[in-house]
């Protein structure tokens, strides 16, 4: 129990090592919030630029209202988005992806390109095992 | 909607487009399984070779056995993860990743990377917009 409470020690002084494969660790969060399918398609739609809710939620079609507003304001507060009001009438809000957040945007990429690439496959992976399972 | 249908039409035939910003598309159920940071953890795990089920819940520290069934249950009908059972007392079973199973390591490690990277980042982003919003 040693390691594990130097472990929890440093991770408190916020120096590391973060290790997700260990119980508590805060990554395990973290790989929550980049892995969700909202956030993959939100970083997305902001990689090419400053967007407005409505247009967010236009790109990434069939999202609801209280998921879109949920997952930016979850992105905001981890610093990976910045949501800039105008005071104006009706007043505009504008969504950014900060530099962190920028990093992402390769990252999330390659998942969607390996979704895209490898569906075939999985539906034929699917459609076998159901007729194993079933046989 | 003549787009619409022609999209679902070339995507029964298994040829795509696939685009997980559109509506019903199963790339987006793709992505929920890829980004859970179980599969994450579990490809991690496996990508140094073959592993027992009792060998990756060790690895996969606090993994429930229920969700570590269920999640290898997933990658196994997806095709990204083979399951062998060799007969004897008791039975052995063992699990690696399949071909296209093995494309995701670099992915989800990249995934664990950053995060293990922007964790104090965020932490700290966390605590300033907590901050901010009490104020």
């Amino acid at each position: 129990m040693a390691g594990k409470e130097l472990l929890d020690e440093r991770q408190e002084m916020g120096e590391g090592p973060w290790d997700p494969y260990t119980r508590d660790c805060p990554t395990r969060q973290v790989l929550d919030r980049i892995g969700d399918r909202w956030t993959v398609l939100i970083v997305g739609s902001l990689s090419g630029g400053t967007l407005r809710f409505s247009e967010i939620r236009k790109t990434v079609y069939g999202i609801s209202q209280k998921m879109l507003t949920q997952t930016l304001r979850g992105l905001e507060r981890d610093g990976l988005v910045t949501r800039t009001i105008y005071p104006q009438i009706p007043p505009k809000v504008e969504y950014q992806l900060t530099p962190a957040g920028a990093t992402l945007v390769p990252l999330l990429g390659s998942l969607q390109e390996w979704a895209k690439e490898h569906m075939s496959v999985i539906i034929d992976a699917r459609n076998e095992y159901d007729q194993s399972e079933s046989a």
